[in-house]
């Protein structure tokens, strides 16, 4: 459900390379070819590309981006163009350093990569800061926030879709009670969101459903401003429908008064090799309007272009 | 510095399959053929020993060593022949079910193992059992050693050599102020010892030693007999020093009232290829009796030779 498409036949990364090193000389930039380029080829194309240049002009493909483009267009290609798990490092990094505003990027990366994806974070995490994301994050963060973060990102969630329905009643149940008393850092309830598998939790909060006549993320609107509940939210409608969380995300960034562009390339750049074709779907639903169109009226030049080539026309 | 010693010329493993074979066979069971075989191997060539077998003879090696051998000496020869991943999957496994008298081998597990290995352990453990270390941990234990566990098993520590000084003196008085005011199970103590890397832990305990005069497991014996203090100080010692903390249980499986088999047996099996040679002198030092010659006076038969084969002689 991705939408990045590529081209039938590519071309080797070698003259990829050379196209873009061609992007960059002369009077001005090519920003057309850039991203005609980058925005065609997945992931393990862009990484081919980037030893073919640094191999054949003896400098880092990013640090070449950086120098030849500005603003918000810039940090859409260099996001775009770093490998997946080196992006979601740095963008955890990023996340640990401006704690209170961004613990939803330590959400996304914990809860809406894969199992395989998120270790692959972790590693790469190590690699470049020399440190663990866990020790970051529990040093960063406090109290109830520590609580829920450390494990999320931790946890080596089992993958397979094996449900236990009488463990799903019975940790339903307790989900159930946690909520009655209010008890929302409760050691249970954090144990049952960051260890179950996505398959065994989907069937927890199912017979919730079920049982007590509403969704769980009904019951955690007790106080609609209590910056904790709305994080745990995000985890659950990550963990069970992330398609339903990114559409907010971009509502949310797209319908400022003043775009939230950090919000925007966030999105776009980590999930159009994933699923964002389904949040697209989900998006034009809830507004009414293809995704691309709405980018096209809130943003515009080089960024408009590049956001708009990975995200695809109208639903498709 | 294992003990394990290979030949220089090693059988191809179908040839070692085939041996063993031989010693199924027949009236009564070559026990002396399966240990000089099994314990002069390393794991990848018991593995492939295992693979020729299986291809050969069409079952698995461990159910046909199940079936020929019994007692103490059949589960030291199942679980050394064991991946050390599965082996640790296992052992990790049965702990969480008989949760209280066996933290020490999840502690083991979650403390010496590499962070490399410890993942394998943990993919392991999803392979064999459908759901996550953690997840059982959590689900099994509560309180302050789910506290302190769930962390301990799911940290990825960085793995590199790099010590910053300022941190660990940092860290070193959080330590400090939390033992004073007895704050065993807070927060910050659990975080810096769960997700430190052991570089920077080690020197962290440094500081701790040369600010306060005593080692940090010193002060955590305020109450001899409290069962997390003991097992928290089996952390610590762990991380810094493990031959010790193995020592010391060796010294208590073998001058127990009736040897403690099932602890003398996981540490020789899960040690024989890593640190054994470290723990030997360890031993021989603190008992003033080498280890080979302690276990040879403590138990007998099969056991006993398959034990000193993995153990080796005196210090070597």
């Amino acid at each position: 459900m991705a939408t990045l498409s590529v081209p039938e036949v590519v071309p080797s990364p070698l003259e990829d390379a050379e196209q873009l090193r061609k992007a960059f000389e002369g009077w001005g930039t090519n920003e057309s070819l850039i991203i005609s380029i980058l925005t065609h080829r997945n992931a393990h194309q862009r990484k081919l590309i980037r030893q073919a240049y640094a191999d054949t002009y003896n400098e880092d493909l990013l640090k070449a981006l950086d120098k030849e483009l500005s603003s918000d267009f810039e940090r859409a290609v260099l996001l775009w163009t770093l490998d997946p798990a080196e992006r979601d490092a740095l963008l955890a990094y990023d996340s640990t350093r401006r704690f209170t505003s961004n613990l939803w990027v330590l959400v996304e990366i914990a809860t809406t990569r894969s199992t395989h994806d998120l270790f692959e974070v972790r590693k790469a995490y190590h690699a470049r800061y020399k440190r663990s994301i866990e020790e970051d994050i529990a040093y960063h963060a406090t109290g109830d926030y520590r609580k829920l973060l450390v494990p999320l990102v931790s946890s080596l969630r089992y993958g397979g879709d094996e449900v236990n329905n009488t463990l799903a009643k019975a940790e339903a149940k307790i989900l159930r009670d946690k909520i009655t008393n209010k008890a929302y850092n409760d050691d249970d309830f954090i144990r049952i969101i960051s260890t179950r598998s996505k398959a065994q939790l989907n069937a927890t909060l199912n017979h919730y459903n079920n049982s007590y006549g509403n969704a769980i993320n009904k019951d955690l609107k007790a106080d609609p401003n209590d910056e904790y509940l709305k994080l745990l939210r995000a985890v659950i409608k990550n963990l069970t429908v992330p398609e339903k969380y990114y559409e907010k995300v971009l509502r949310q960034a797209i319908n400022k008064l003043g775009t939230d562009e950090w919000g925007l390339t966030r999105v776009i750049t980590t999930r159009a090799e994933v699923d964002l074709k389904r949040i697209k779907e989900e998006y034009h639903r809830r507004n009414s309007v293809p995704l691309d169109r709405a980018i096209a009226k809130d943003v515009s030049g080089d960024y408009e272009k590049f956001l708009i080539e990975l995200t695809g026309h109208g639903d498709a």
